[in-house]
Order: structure tokens, then sequence, then C-alpha cells
């Protein structure tokens, strides 16, 4: 049959576009991995690449000979020319900012971290980032002139303080949420590139669904920490909702009559599976714990009711993923934050109230885990939205064209691993 | 600058291929309207859909004179091209089968429907479905020459049979739920074209997300019948989950303690908020109610039994929406089936709930409403799910060539309005 026009061309271009979408998502492949990602044969494929080898919108830039168990041919692993792009990712932590560039093959070029006090204003990270990233530059002799983006990661606005649609920042920018006084526009003004600022929370989410060697494309996450935040991953993209306040699973209210929240309603998640609240919990039953090194020692002595509050704290919070799980059918259900290192008994306990919150079918069941990446992993998670962000990609022309770049003077820097998100 | 040659040609071809993915999904329209659902300058969007028209990926179709209101200069409106593709939604009923069948820019072309009892067999029913296809097609005079994709919408298989993975049927047909004994193969057989099968409810969500001039990309839809069925679109997607099980908001969790419900658990969502679950509530406090028209004559007199149950049971679920929206932002709300229709009180009582269950700041609340579409509307949302659907157009080409078509036997065809969905 002869293919109608307008619908094959839209399917031709539908794969080259998911083929190359895959590369960007995920970095360097074989073709047999590309096949499997975008789900097409290895005959549609082989041709699809080809074309694309030719027209030098893909290269090849190894084997996998050195990663492949067994004996096997080598497979020749394709990507986005390395050279043709750059990607940043930033996260602003409350004492120190952590910077990664990566190029288009998902290879880590540079990456540190700058300290500052948690008392220093947003102009003052803002600039220690830049300065940064000009001596990360400096140091490793690389340069950003093909920057493509930008993702910043920034603690949780808490709660959303206008609560209704975020505004858009300057052209050129993708705002998710309001950037802290003007982090969002210093970086698009300084490298003319589109910026992604998101909260920590979100951007880990994203980066647990797509770290390791099974990524999943559904995933529901909750860090515990001095409160609780969330974050959901839905058919491979990071859920931001209408308004941009998707993932407060900390709000789902667990006790109607419980303790009032900080966000103004009752018996939130929060106020029973927090650290504040559970260390708060401990002291109504007679254990007084100062901070969460208490906590762990009481876990450690197996203290009763260190036990019994961890274990409600955790049924809570089971309940919620449970109505998580029924509602998104995630494969994968993931617990952060540095408690739940210390008090295993918390995952335990989720994994197994969530068992009774779902279908009796054992099998339709998530698997429950604690978190991969630390809290320190954040600008990973950056960088993740960045290769993630098609909206981002496609705007990309409408801003201006990328500025000269001004040298930065040297100095120290901490912490330059290579890491592979 | 020079832009850099890989992601210089993922960002050109993201721009053409989302001008054509949106014509796709929402058929024809204006440059304006394009620029903006894409999100391009219109001088980007003229140079894009001035190359995409010289190619012949699409054509003007019309102008938008007889729509617009006020005196400006008509706009054209692009689409692919109309007789480059054809598209058939299939909505399977208890008791009826509805088919539309559309062309690429989305005019309906052909559309009705055949009873059966609903002691019919799948066998039966896919048989007469197919019939029907045809009469419409000789009636109308027609051919389905470059069908490319059909939906087919059925009951929901309730609970999920093996709470697994769901099978993938034959090559080229795309299946996200199991199709009752074959119907699926039957259609694709017959066609030679990939299908889409979902349930009835998750296509309704989408058919209520995408319908009217206010579509919305985040809504959340809860049917209550004799089960309670929900289906979530985010980011514009049909959420599926990671083995084809999302959208159960009917299995959460209200009541630890509650009924036994037919999942195997206690106190869901369905137990209370279900028509049965509400009748059978008014007959624990002594209201005898045996059916739906009973229910309706009481709330009409206004009995006190009935609108506490009632009230009770959307208390349960804007509880429930209540987590949903925490937890994925939308901005609509949705309640369907004819019970909402007969008690108005239940939807203003989940919008009551809800607004408790959120952020208090009103502002960032969703719209709640009943269902626009009534259960009868099933074949638009099958329909919707074609044109929203890229894994199923990426996949077409790996499907065999289009099968001549026989011809069927004339008969009658009820109800063959022209609608757009």
């Amino acid at each position: 049959m002869q293919m109608p026009s307008g619908v094959h061309a839209l399917v031709r271009r539908t794969h080259e576009e998911r083929v190359m979408r895959a590369l960007q998502e995920n970095g360097a492949m074989s073709r047999g991995e590309i096949a499997r990602v975008v789900g097409l044969s290895r005959t549609t494929l082989s041709e699809i690449t080809g074309n694309l080898l030719q027209r030098g919108a893909i290269v090849v830039v190894d084997t996998d000979a050195s990663r492949r168990e067994g004996s096997g041919r080598p497979a020749e692993r394709l990507a986005l020319d390395p050279a043709s792009a750059q990607f940043m990712g930033v996260d602003f932590g409350h004492r120190r900012v952590h910077v990664v560039v990566a190029d288009a093959s998902h290879e880590i070029m540079v990456s540190g971290s700058v300290r500052y006090e948690d008392t220093a204003t947003w102009k003052t990270r803002t600039e220690l980032a830049l300065e940064l990233v000009d001596r990360l530059s400096s140091e490793a002799g690389v340069h950003y002139g093909a920057l493509q983006g930008i993702g910043i990661g920034v603690p949780g606005p808490y709660p959303a303080p206008e609560g209704a649609a975020w505004p858009r920042a300057t052209a050129g920018t993708t705002v998710l949420r309001p950037a802290p006084e003007g982090v969002d526009v210093a970086f698009a003004e300084r490298f003319d590139a589109p910026v992604i600022v998101d909260n920590n929370t979100r951007l880990a989410a994203l980066a647990e669904a797509i770290s390791g060697a099974d990524s999943v494309a559904d995933l529901v996450y909750v860090r515990l920490s001095d409160g609780v935040g969330g974050g959901l991953v839905v058919g491979g993209q990071l859920v931001t909702g209408s308004s941009g306040l998707a993932g407060e699973l900390g709000h789902v209210t667990v006790e109607p009559a419980g303790r009032p929240c900080r966000c103004g309603k009752r018996g939130c998640l929060e106020t029973v599976a927090s650290v504040p609240g559970i260390l708060a919990a401990c002291w109504e039953f007679g254990l007084r714990l100062e901070n969460l090194d208490d906590l762990a020692a009481a876990v450690r002595r197996a203290h009763p009711v260190a036990d019994r509050v961890l274990r409600e704290a955790a049924g809570a919070l089971g309940r919620v993923v449970g109505a998580a799980t029924m509602m998104l059918n995630p494969a994968k259900v993931v617990i952060g934050g540095e408690i739940t290192r210390l008090a295993p008994v918390l995952v335990e306990q989720v994994a197994a109230t969530l068992a009774a919150e779902i279908f009796p079918t054992a099998s339709a069941g998530p698997v429950v885990a604690a978190a991969r990446l630390s809290d320190d992993d954040g600008a990973i998670g950056a960088l993740a939205a960045v290769f993630h962000s098609s909206p981002l990609l496609a705007r990309y022309p409408e801003t201006a064209e990328v500025k000269g770049r001004s040298d930065a003077p040297d100095s120290a820097t901490e912490g330059a691993a290579h890491v592979r998100p």
C-alpha cells in the first residue's frame, strides 16, 4: 500500500524523534538497548540509526566491550554527538551548592561544590554558584559554549506561597516553581540558556526513577526530613500538576482530628511521619529524644517506644503510598531521608502496610525500597530533569543566542568526582 | 552562533513533530491556536507550518469564518490531510456497541450503534460490531483504506484477574488491558491496524479532559455505578501504570474496618460510594430503596436518610479525591455515573469535602464538576485514545499492510449523528 502523506510523515518523524529523545534521556546506548527502549524491531531501528548517522545527527562513541559480560561480539554504542551540547545541574542545599556539567552523551565533564552559611542570602548563594561554575570550567579547561539547558534544584518552597499557577520567569526560561530571589534569572542571563527550577525532592524522585540499570517509568517518592516531601514519576515524566503543586504526599490527611500542621490543616502525614513529628510522638510516650542521633541510638537498643512510634509513622505513610499505588500503579515506591538509613523498620513497615492496602494479588505490588541516592545527590536530579525535559528543548530556539562567556577567577574546588547519572 | 548538529536537529524535528502531534490530537486548528497549544511564537510557527504545507504533510482545510465572533479577518485552519487516514472508536457496553470513524482532521465520517442482549457472548458482540462497521461504510459510501488505529472500550475487567502485567496481544496490536475473548485480535486482523483496548472508564476520563473548549491536561475522573471506577489524565496523557492497573480510586481504603469489598479487601471507597453501596447504607438506616429510580424519588422528596447517606458517600469520595489532588494537582475533578445527575448533592458534597482536604489556599483547588459526556459517549473516548496515543502511531509500521476490505451486507443502522469529539 501507499502510505498516506500526512500520517506517514508523522510516523517516520516520530520514529527518528523517539530514537534521538532516547539518546538525549539515557546517554550512549547500543542499538539493542535503543530498540528495547523505543519499542522498535532491530530491522526498523537499523534503518533509522543508519539514516541519523549519515546525517551526523548521532555518532558512534565506543563499544560496550568493557561493560559487557560473556564473549559475544562487542556492540557499538551510539549517542548524540557529545561535543554538540552541554547540560548543567545545580543543587542548592541549606549549606552548600553542588554543580555538575555533562555533555550530550551524558558523560560528566566537571563537578564540584562550595559551602556557605545557612544564613547566606540567595544573592550570595547565586554568586558563589556562578563563581564555582567558572572555576570548574577554568580548572578542567572545558567550555560551556553550547549549553542547552540548566536544571536548578532548590529547597521546596513551603507551603505553596500563593497557591496558584506559578509565574514563568523571563522569556526563555521555563520555571516550574518560583525560584528564590531570581536565581533562575541569574543563570538564564549568565548563560542565555533555558532554566528549569524545581524543588530538590521532585528532582530526587526523577533521579531515583532513572538511576541504575533497573530504571522505572512509574515511581512514587517520599522523603522524610524536617517535613515530608514527595515526587511522582508517571509514564517516565516528572509530574508537576496543573499549577506546579503535585507531589505533596506529606499533606494528605491521615488523622482528621490530628495535630495542627504548619500548612494550616490538621493531621497531615507530615505531622506524624516527619522527623520532628516522630520525635514529638516519642516525647508524648515519655521517650525524650532531641535529634536524629538520639533516635538512632534508641533504635539500636530496640527501645519499644521508638519502635512503636516509627511503626505508626510508617503505617500512616504506608496508607498514603497505598492510596497512591491504587491510583498510579507504580513499579517502585522509594522512601528517602537520612532517617530511613538509621531506622530500617520504617521501610519494612511501609512495605507491610502497603501490601494490605492494595489488591490482594501480591504480584501487582510495587517494590518498596530506601532511596539509592543520598540527599547530597540533588545535582544529578537537576541534570536528569534537563535531559528529560522535552518542553525545555522544544522551547530553546525561542531564546536569544548564546552570549560570550566571561572568564572567572581561579580557586579551590571541592570534590570533582565523575559520576554517571 | 552555529547550532550543534545533534541537538539542533533534535530541536527542529521536535518542533515539527509537536505541530503535527497537536493536529493529530486536536484536529483542525488555526495558526494562532497551534502556536498557543505548542508554545511557540507566531514567527517560529509560521516557518514550521510553511515548511510542512510545502511538503504536503499538512493542508489548509477551511477558514474559521463560520465559527469566529467579531469582524477580524478569518484565519485559515490547518490539519493533517483529512483523506490521509481514518481512525475508529468502538465502545462495548453491557447491551450495545457504538462505533465512530473519523478522518485525520477529526471530522466524524460515520457513526452508529447496534444492540445486543446482555447475555450475548463476546464472539457475538464482536461479530455484530464488525457487521456494523461494514454497514456504516456501505451506507455512507466511505472506505477505511487508510485506517491508522482502532480504540476499543470495554467494561472494566474487575478486579484485575491476574494482577500482573497485561499481555500484549498479537504483533501490531497495543493492548493496555486484556481484551475479552479476542475482540482486539478480531479487529486487528480484520483491519490490520493497531488496536488499543482500555476500559470505558479510563477512556471516559480522557474524553472528559479533552472535550469542550476548556480542555485540561490534568484531570481526576471517578464514575459511580455498580462499582466505582476511575481514570487519571496527567500531563495530557492517560495514566496506565506499570502494569495497566492505574486509576483504581474505587479501591482506596476509606474505612479500615468497613464492609468487605468484592476485591478481597475491606472498606474500599466502592463499598460506600457505589450505587449498591449507597442503597445498602439506606437500608441499614431503614430506607428501603430497590434501585436508582427509588433513590431519585427519595432525593426529590428530600428524605433525610437519603441525604445523609449520599453526603457520607460523597465525603468518603471527597477524601479520596482530596488525596489524589494533593498528589497530582489536577485542574479538574469530574464525577460521572447516572447517579450524579439524579443526586446533585453528591458533587456539591465532594467539592465541600475536597476543599477541606487540600492546602487552605482556595485558589489552588481544582474545579469539581459532574461529567459532561454521558455513559453512552464511550466511543468518543476510544477515538480520543487513538488520537492521543503516540506509542500506537510510533509502532504502526511494525504491522503488516492493510488488507483488502470485504464488502458487507446492507441493513438498518441506528443514530448516525455527526459529532466532534
